[in-house]
């Protein structure tokens, strides 16, 4: 029998899996529901990043914003809340530009990256647990942080490389 | 009292924080011993990718070699390792390019980035439960591989622009 942990987002088990070559082996895996990275341009040359506190590493990092799918959440109405919330801007314009595996070594989790555009301000209701402060950039601003190795969360690359910045 | 599962590779705990603002949250951790990503490059123009099946999805990934530090490993002995198990290579030089976070919200996970230059034959142990095919691709086709939006594996991508091949 798999032995199943359930966390406060996901839940974890040991499972049982038959690799192609017939083997059977014993994996670790976070069955994880999903979820979406923003790139949310103010203007073309403007994007809004966060400075958010990780409470699991103990540090910020700089980081687009990003958050997990509720129950059923369709990636787009996932990508248009978690905007909202995390800095207070409502997205006219969406546009999918890829998607990510951040650990397929033990994760199911999957990462929908969004461009939002035409950005207009609504006042969204910051979860009280996140500790995010916004941070505006532009692509040389970016670029130079990126150069100087400060920019240390994986999906952020990915997406600012998705979308031409990188 | 934390609550803390131990799998395969790494730990799984529910575990109470206190963020900047002196708010106490519980947050799921997976405790991980950190991994390495290795770039090994046979020529100027030619790096050695893998095909790796992913028994967590049930699919094979394009990814760079990549694995998980043993006890006390030092990250760059971790590379050199990796590389001859995954690849039948041993790197004449290593040298790091960054380090990145895949989940930050919630593993304690760091990977840290290496080039590896003056490749040559070493045979050595696969793990059993590892599904890889090394693949060769020049810097065209791993752009042309990623337009086509058929890179999913994120330290691969942030691998990639880290050498400066994206």
């Amino acid at each position: 029998m798999d032995m199943k942990v359930r966390g406060k987002k996901f839940s974890f088990a040991v499972v049982r899996k038959t690799l192609p070559n017939g083997l059977r082996v014993e994996v670790d895996r976070i069955e994880h529901p999903g979820a979406v990275l923003i790139i949310p341009f103010l203007t073309k040359d403007k994007v809004v990043f966060l400075d958010q506190y990780r409470p699991v590493l103990g540090r910020y990092l700089l980081e687009l914003p990003a958050g997990t799918l509720d129950k059923n959440e369709r990636p787009l109405l996932c990508a248009r809340r978690e905007l909202i919330e995390e800095t207070n801007y409502k997205a006219g314009r969406l546009q999918r530009l890829g998607r990510i595996y951040p650990v397929p070594g033990y994760s199911t989790e999957i990462i929908y990256i969004y461009k939002a555009e035409g950005l207009t301000r609504e006042k969204g209701t910051k979860d009280k647990d996140e500790i995010i402060r916004p941070r505006i950039l532009t692509k040389m601003e970016a670029k130079k942080i990126f150069r100087k190795g400060c920019i240390h969360d994986a999906k952020t690359i990915c997406g600012l490389v998705l979308c031409g910045w990188l």
